[in-house]
């Protein structure tokens, strides 16, 4: 981020036609924006959308509610415009573009060996680095893929410990014995994967999808380029969160859109360190978290750069 | 509300293509709003956003941080455009119309007697209900007036009881001894003011302020024309609440828009039975939380109204 950029962008917000600190986290998202973006009074202009599809063999262990097939049938939905994510951007002014990669193929089974060879990581990797709009003033990734909830509570468990219990929720909505096979099948991940616990990039390619990879490929661009990106729900921190215990400090030009209500996100969210800015009880992924969450970040722009000064609106300022 | 179209819009909301439950809050608003626009596939198109501004007599006791000329400076500044609610307003699409009651004629300072007459109370919830455009299908309040949050905290221990040091905050942002004055200030308040604490409309009279009884206005009277209400932070939340202790239910039209960093607006929501749809410790009133909580109502709306079913997009439901 820019120095100068977010100490300009600090002295404006104190100058601002109100109390300090009565816009409360808007103040602070605004800041952070004009860091990364470099411009002390920013607008969003271009917000960028990408979801990511992808199958999962550990799927014919049981581990989801909703059939395969239903990885491909919402892709099509997507196209069509039919999902929630299509509204949402759309309201948001959000350039929506969906990526299906290797529907036909899916994953390894994970509780056999690694989900995906190296070869499979980087194709998957490059797909979303490749898919970011270098024009882009802002970045939501998204997913869909049934299975998994499975693959980023297995990822989860490797960066951050704990039981596989800790990290296992209903996803899609499994019932009791569904979530007990699921707890089950996401230790059996780390045991045939022992390496996945010590590297966070192995992790990604032993327990991820390709579109966990194509979302860390397309967060990681998007760093490269200083887009900053709002992260959706357990999915996709689940593939961020890779790239923070790669590199620490990863993910700086990224706020966590929403708090899903997928148990396991709120202890991945605070190993990350991120405060969710929206807290609705939201568990559909896609990016729709995200993407509901761009208005707030939206809003804090307009007052931010939009806002008179005391001086500017001949407004008395309070006491020092 | 209209029993028929939550019936309609709840049986929409088990077919569209998601798993059940998966938008969270966003269904159960979605539906909310339905029944009271009396249509089970409705969009938010008109949006309307009145700030009502007042001056208060209480402020000769020193409970602010700003001096009472600020109120009509920010007027000003909102007719000029320059304030973080008119910038708030353009971005959720929402018309703003600013509304000065007798800025001149401050109510009477509420630790001596009654804060205005019942003639001075009937005029500014006149002036509320008027102001409400029958055409408009969602409606938010804000306020501006120097001292206003010491009404607010007045009249919520007049209503819901506990101690004066319950309902007072920092408002603007006094300093420790500016809070114990303004505590100090709550508590005579309802000593002078007997009849306050039995009665609602009292509270709103003797300790209220001309903007204050005008949100009560405008809400009373959007519920008759069954226009859906945003609640903004602690002030418009006690205004409010001053409607739902004169009559149960009065404020089932009305969800909360966000929580606020005044500490007394979580109990007044609670004892209303209100969940708050943000919570981002803004304290700026002004509608200001509001009008970044319409956001999410039209992400709500966009989702139920605009999303394809599993019928008609082709896609296979998860298991019952």
């Amino acid at each position: 981020p820019d120095a100068d950029a977010i100490a300009a962008a600090r002295a404006r917000n104190g100058q601002l036609t109100k109390p300090p600190g009565a816009l409360g986290r808007l103040e602070e998202l605004a800041i952070w924006y004009a860091g990364w973006r470099a411009d002390p009074r920013p607008r969003i202009a271009k917000p960028q959308a990408l979801v990511f599809a992808g199958n999962h063999g550990v799927v014919a262990r049981g581990v989801s509610a909703f059939p395969a097939e239903v990885t491909v049938q919402m892709v099509a939905n997507f196209e069509a415009g039919g999902a929630a994510i299509n509204q949402l951007c759309k309201a948001a002014g959000a350039d929506l573009s969906v990526h299906a990669i290797d529907l036909d193929r899916p994953t390894a089974d994970f509780t056999q060996g690694p989900a995906m060879s190296e070869a499979d990581l980087m194709e998957a990797i490059a797909i979303g680095w490749e898919a970011v709009d270098p024009g882009a003033d802002l970045l939501i990734t998204g997913e869909m893929g049934i299975g998994n909830t499975t693959s980023a509570a297995a990822i989860a468990h490797a960066l951050f410990g704990g039981t596989a219990g800790d990290w296992t929720g209903r996803g899609t909505g499994v019932d009791d014995a569904g979530l007990a096979l699921k707890t089950t099948v996401v230790a059996e991940a780390l045991v045939a994967n022992p390496t996945a616990a010590s590297d966070p990039l192995e992790a990604l390619r032993c327990l991820g999808g390709r579109e966990l990879a194509a979302m860390a490929g397309a967060i990681a661009h998007a760093r490269v380029l200083r887009i900053p990106v709002v992260l959706d729900g357990f999915i996709c921190t689940a593939a961020a969160a890779t790239l923070d215990r790669a590199v620490p400090g990863a993910l700086d030009h990224a706020v966590a859109g929403h708090l899903s209500a997928e148990h396991a996100h709120a202890p991945m969210l605070a190993a990350l360190g991120k405060t969710p800015i929206l807290s609705l009880d939201m568990r559909l992924g896609e990016g729709t978290g995200a993407a509901l969450a761009i208005q707030i970040l939206k809003g804090a722009l307009v007052c931010h750069s939009g806002m008179a000064s005391f001086a500017e609106a001949g407004v008395a300022a309070g006491q020092p």
